[in-house]
């Protein structure tokens, strides 16, 4: 398979840049948002692909796109599998559009060696997943499966005051008029995505099988001391917020470290005020993220994180203000999939690691609607959401082979 | 002495307020910078209040303002006493102009009561202290001890790019020509100030008596890990910076705490790329800000926070840099001055403390040349470079006799 693997793996890079060139930043990357002119562009083109390559093709209210590879034996069943156009500011050119392209060239391989299918297969580019432009995520898949209401997104501007309504009927779109939750005749959804971590190229396994997409609790919490001269104030008189906080974050850091896998807790914000050399701060403000599989660890691991600052801030003669502004489940996947996917790795001598998401993607909505499943492969130093992103093209190839494997069990069987 | 107090507490009040109108700053306090028309103002003003007074009014060279009361028996000696005319931005109505009325009234004061004294005693205008115009502090003092050269400044601009040179040009003044270093017949300095503390509040007693100025060290400190996504990296591929960053600032908080007075040590600003909530710090950066009245507690503390840091970068598996980028020496007070006032004090029943400052002043340079001394009188909740910046009228009255009575002691005796 080595050949048919590198001829499939170049294939699948060529048409990712194909793709790319809709929304190519001068900065670097792929800056590609809802409803520009470059996002418009990128759905003309795939909407001409699929239509060349003999699928029916059509958008739905909001811009979701659809490509269908007809049934022969069950028309009202459809196994569905794709990903979002979109990307963030100086995107990679992976992720998203590569769930795209694998179920495209998954079908056109699916047709040309098996012919029809006896349940439909519908390629799916989702119209938003980043938030990038209106800080408003997953607009595509929450449309689908109906979690979205107008009422919701009136106000909802791009950084330029532009109304997500308006940018919409300008692309040539609108609110979502027919049909109330996820399309009827959708059985299954999966989902190709690169990993964005670095766990699979560092175990130097091409293919992750997810189990779960994590929950996460997301706090922002406000420790209130008394800024001072730096000099002139002795070190007992003070009530340095950044001293307390330093404690804080430390020991959350090394809290999620002991609690162990596939727990993490990330402090990645942290401001104080004034901010300055030769003033002891008066504030300091740090977020903390907290990612696990299981509800019932977020809120154990949380708790005991809750209790640690509110003793730390007494011990440390401080004020404390815990915010919790984020509050997502855990989603598993559908074990039946599951097991095909695994069935077919094994069979085809493919090494996979059974894993989690611990970023958030459009199968967790749809996997509350149908059973779903989700397949990573490597991205190269874990790195994404960056022009730097990148997979291996036999990597890449490997996803798509799986794909299709998946596909087929599904759809021709 | 209760209501002689009143009455001059009162008028030391009163002339704050009216010097305090140039470069009153519509956001409130003082704006008062290097050069600038207010600034003119402010000297202009004062000159002719030395005048009217009968003291002769000089400005040196770059724009230094001396008022002097003429000595009878040793004109070649004299007692110098002052502060900064200078502001930071919204500054108080007390840090700097206070030492300046404290010495006109004083020699007021002495004038009306005692007549001519034996030596010269200069009430100073300092030109500048706070850097806040240029970043170029203590340019008065600098220029009285010839501790500048054209050179240094030459370079040096203000945020709209006007060159120091130019401004002080265009307020009438120019670069020292005459003499090198502090005035042959100057014998002795003490500036009266405010705390910007909170100590001498803190144990309720009125007056301050110096002993050293501190010495300091500033570093910045620059943390290297990795940036990744804080949901797909396990807590065992980390390398977080601020993970790293929030162990070493509780240490070198705690190391302080420990240590014991009168070191003092800050980390009053802290950085982190990319400060996000779900990305994993790539980079901290902090500064730390130490302070000590002995050189070599400033070494051995400083030799074991360094230590600390390069074991803890180790310990954490993240890069570490270093930097010293300020490093002056603690500054002890004349002796003899100050038993001149410890007595005076006693003799009259002011109570007060020998302390430190832990702020950098003029008389740190002054100190450098000729036998120095310093007063404080107690900042009001420590606040200081603030238009809340606060001083009670008896306390102000009370710094003013203390300085009375010392320079009666040097300059009538």
């Amino acid at each position: 398979m080595g050949s048919q693997n590198q001829d499939l793996g170049t294939e699948t890079l060529e048409m990712l840049k194909w793709l790319g060139k809709y929304g190519e930043d001068p900065d670097g990357g792929i800056s590609r948002f809802l409803y520009t002119q470059e996002w418009i562009d990128a759905m003309e083109a795939l909407k001409n692909l699929f239509t060349e390559q003999g699928l029916s093709a059509k958008y739905d209210d909001v811009g979701n796109l659809f490509g269908r590879l007809e049934g022969s034996k069950y028309p009202n069943e459809t196994i569905a599998t794709g990903s979002h156009v979109d990307s963030v500011k100086s995107g990679g050119y992976y992720d998203g559009q590569y769930g795209i392209i694998a179920g495209y060239l998954a079908a056109k391989y699916l047709k040309e060696k098996y012919g029809q299918p006896l349940r439909n297969i519908d390629i799916v580019a989702l119209a938003e997943e980043e938030g990038s432009r209106f800080t408003f995520g997953f607009w595509g898949t929450k449309n689908i499966v109906g979690a979205v209401s107008e009422e919701e997104v009136k106000d909802t501007t791009d950084f330029d005051g532009v109304p997500l309504t308006e940018a919409m009927e300008k692309a040539g779109f609108g609110i979502r008029k027919n049909g109330k939750g996820i399309p009827e005749d959708w059985k299954n959804w999966i989902e190709l995505h690169v990993e964005q971590g670095g766990v699979l190229e560092i175990e130097e396994t091409p293919i992750g099988v997810v189990q779960h997409i994590v929950g996460q609790r997301r706090y922002t919490i406000e420790v209130d001391g008394q800024a001072n001269h730096a000099g002139t104030t002795p070190m007992k008189y003070r009530k340095d917020a950044m001293y307390a906080a330093s404690s804080m974050i430390y020991q959350i850091n090394k809290m999620a470290h002991e609690y162990g896998e596939p727990l993490v807790a990330t402090v990645g914000k942290v401001q104080v005020t004034p901010n300055t050399v030769n003033v002891i701060p008066g504030k300091a403000v740090f977020t903390i993220d907290v990612r696990h599989t299981e509800k019932k660890d977020i809120i154990a691991f949380t708790e005991r994180i809750e209790q640690m600052l509110k003793e730390s801030a007494e011990q440390f003669g401080v004020g404390i203000d815990i915010d919790l502004w984020m509050d997502e489940d855990p989603v598993p996947m559908d074990q039946g999939i599951v097991q095909k996917i695994k069935e077919q790795c094994d069979k085809n001598n493919v090494s996979y690691k059974m894993m989690h998401s611990g970023a958030g993607h459009d199968t967790q909505l749809m996997a509350q609607h149908i059973p779903s499943a989700m397949l990573f492969v490597p991205s190269r130093d874990g790195i994404s959401h960056n022009p730097a992103e990148y997979t291996e093209p036999q990597d890449l190839a490997q996803g798509v082979n799986v794909l299709i494997q998946t596909l087929y069990e599904l759809a021709y069987t």
